[in-house]
């Protein structure tokens, strides 16, 4: 397995100049855009990593899977649909009138930024602190890595100049849909963005939502696999934005990316994939991280179509 | 004149029942409904007002009409249209996605929320507190009365539950169109809104629209022609919300309305119009004071086309 | 005037660099983008022409403006309204998915194509070649100029490649705007479009609706004088495609451009102009077009705002 | 199987009144929305139908997948992908104005009308006679039903009515994405939608999709393994219409509904289904069917995810 992840790696790596690390946060313009690594967790294999695998980086995009779980076991799949809808094709919402048509739930879905946000909102706790450690606890247990923490600059830094997710969150707020202190459900949401983690993280959060909430390692059942297959299906739809559709097609299995330059991937029943390469293309997803990805699922058959 | 006006607010009162008054914002749900007041300001005529004409309600969208005006004194047009754009047929602009195009100023014009909150910013003054003095204070210069203040009660409800509002600044924010704090220029734009006047007020206004920025009482201009002008063609094609064509059709002179339930329109170089009557229709126009505007444009052949 | 018309010619000249003639029908390519020509009628000054003012050229969109006042003369103004809307605002349409919300009457204006396509549909009269006879028997009254006709290359040119209009056309039926032979009435309207005039023609019809409906020559009443507000006000907010905003600002009267360099302005109660200059901007619009009007609204105080 | 099929019909019998025929076209408004019959074909249970299973309707939407096919086929991916793009989120596109965008590939799928029309031109064959034999012979070949032929009279209807779908087909040609004769195209898709299948036919179908294109009782590869996953890739992203997301979650197969009242689910490596229920909801999916497939998928865990 190492070696033919080193190969993909080695095949793949020209393919870090068609992109670029993300710059709309300034600490993620700091990011190396030449790191490069892939980390594999499945049956019989165990973990495999090669490349820049133990390099840490933030899960943006990718913490919007665990908030969705978060919300899931604490207050059900009913709970969730009411607030966040499941379709990709959500109509363009114009705000800028007076006798524009509503934002409703059903226009929103976990995988964009104004879902995750209204999904915060339903994380139990008493206070935001609480919220936010529950959901960095599942992390943690998930991840089956105690020590994984937020990336403090990157968390201030999208704090500082988070102002279109300020906007979502206002939106959410003007109609109804949430009811919360915005400052307070996005400093959840920018924390969990914040969260840092490695390709082997990644790797290991994927290969449970694989085994449908199942810990391998340990025979215990960490979460409803009703909700494994929730997630599942919500990435397979709208995990990788706009680029969703063709990802279908030529990977073929659940996933999501983050402009941190992270991918997750689930390869139900068989497989977990943790992906750093952070240039991006136009869409936001890692260029290299992308192709590696097409490349593992023609050589092991992985696509689930 | 007053005769005239009484038969036409005889013969509109009915469409009253066609409208609701505004309940975004608690405290304009407490308008009365059957309140209908139209008042005139034009050469020869003077000043003629009937029915609730000294009335007072809070300017809403209305102020959107002097922000333009103050901005354009203080930046000249093109330093107004830089910023703000002048086309009603923008875009929707679809906020949810991280790969979304831009919202730029070609987006938004002077009269909807997010162009005047925009243009809040170009007012001169080093605090908002002296920036919206001087909105204030030219409010008060153009409709001759200076004991015009706002609506302190409107004022806080606005400000307490106007998240639409908000989550249009951010967007601003989040496009680079504006850099400043986004709740100092919110808190211009909630006390713009709230500003009280009466039927008589919006009538002067409207009349030194109409006059080209002079004040035919004293014969001194008090502000540039060219921005007379400006806001005249500006009130034509977007003044209206999305009933501006309609309105263009059946009544053919400039106007703003606002959702307080006032109606402000500009014939130009013979009259200014001020017209309050609360219930409005779907698009947030007032029933009776587009009826009152219809027959008092056919009856004196005010249309400009 | 002519001094002037020439002097504004001169100005101008320089702004046909840059535009570029249209290319989506091949005749039309065949324009010769050094062309300008400038033609004002006005009470007073009489006909005044400069440059290519003899030229000739098709109409294109602006032969919208006949195909209103032809339905208008023969449905009124209710009968108009109920197939058409006003709004310059109307919502981008979907045609894409089965779920689509539907398109209504309100969505479209005489203005944009599929607007003026539903209208052939209202002209009186047997056949299609009976209707749109009458359409250019109008035509050739309001210019005063009985031997205007179509350009049959233009037509055929039109005819051949017009796959939007079909498609428009097509959608117009889908929705159960129109019942009639899509085929035919995109004939009637492919042969509006090519009406061959010069600059000279384009002044007195837009002289006559200057003067609501009269031909102030013989002091006759051509048409209906309601109808003229009607058109001028639509001119006045979606007349020059998505640069309306703008030109209300700029110029400040009712004009209406074609593809095929052509504009005609409306100065109400003064003054009809015609210019023509090919070289279009990207909204479609005369580049040097628009800034002879800018000019001459500056020079002679033409705004009506 | 078929007792569960049974219990499930049962079952699922009362959501048949939450629905409605198509009526868009006359002839399929004639359905009997009582009506409703399951097929399954699987490894080992061979094929297993209950309830109206060899009543036959036409596939409508459900066409798309085979046409699909077929240009696979005839041109291989990347010649589909050129014309036809994979995304569900393609952006709403407006036809009404002079300066719109233009639409694009990448703004289509295999699954809406425009992307499936659009596919028709690319499936080999001299003329569009030859061509539609050869997607019909490919159709009965699949479901190894060679008396496969169209409903005459459903056909004559679609065509006789299809505006919308002639609408878009001179959009693509306006933008150059097709050029044949639009009728000619049309007539080829409206052909396609009007093969009349059972519910067995749909299960063998979706039964080889399920096998990679290998059909089971004879052992041989009737097509290119890719070009099924290519399929059921783009089934499980927007097969079902706006309801895709939905239908990911709360069944988790490929699948394809048509207005007919069909739907065709794929269960990869396990399983075909094919179900027949006219009435349908508001998103055009059948409403008895989409329940029987939850159902059945929670019963005998489907889910892929």
């Amino acid at each position: 397995m190492e070696k033919l992840l080193q190969n993909i790696i080695n095949e793949c790596y020209p393919y870090i100049k068609n992109g670029e690390v993300a710059t709309y946060i300034p600490e993620l313009a700091k990011a190396d855009k030449n790191e490069f690594g892939i980390c594999t967790a499945s049956h019989g294999e165990g973990i495999n990593g090669v490349g820049d695998y133990k390099k840490s980086f933030t899960m943006q995009s990718i913490a919007k899977t665990v908030i969705l779980l978060r919300a899931l076991e604490d207050k059900g799949e009913e709970g969730v649909r009411r607030l966040v809808g499941v379709e990709a094709t959500g109509k363009p919402f114009d705000a800028f009138n007076y006798s524009d048509q509503a934002l409703k739930s059903e226009h929103i879905n976990p995988m964009i930024n104004a879902g995750a946000i209204a999904l915060c909102t339903l994380i139990d706790g008493k206070t935001y602190q609480e919220k936010f450690q529950r959901l960095l606890d599942l992390t943690r247990k998930i991840a089956g890595n105690p020590s994984l923490d937020i990336d403090e600059d990157v968390y201030l830094s999208e704090k500082a100049t988070g102002n279109k997710n300020r906007a979502l969150t206002y939106m959410l707020k003007a109609y109804g849909i949430i009811n919360e202190d915005a400052e307070e459900v996005l400093d959840c949401y920018f924390r969990a963005c914040s969260i840092k983690v490695t390709s082997v993280d990644l790797a290991k959060i994927a290969f449970v939502l694989a085994n449908r909430g199942m810990d391998t390692l340990s025979g215990k059942q960490i979460f409803d696999k009703n909700h494994a297959k929730y997630i599942n299906a919500v990435l397979m739809t709208c995990g990788m934005y706009d680029g969703s559709g063709e990802f279908a097609v030529t990977v073929g299995v659940p996933a999501k990316s983050g402009v941190g330059g992270g991918i997750m991937a689930v390869v139900p029943g068989r497989m977990g994939i943790g992906i750093y390469s952070p240039a991006l293309d136009s869409k936001g997803n890692s260029c290299a991280g992308i192709k590696a990805l097409e490349l593992l699922s023609k050589e092991l058959e992985l696509s689930i179509f």
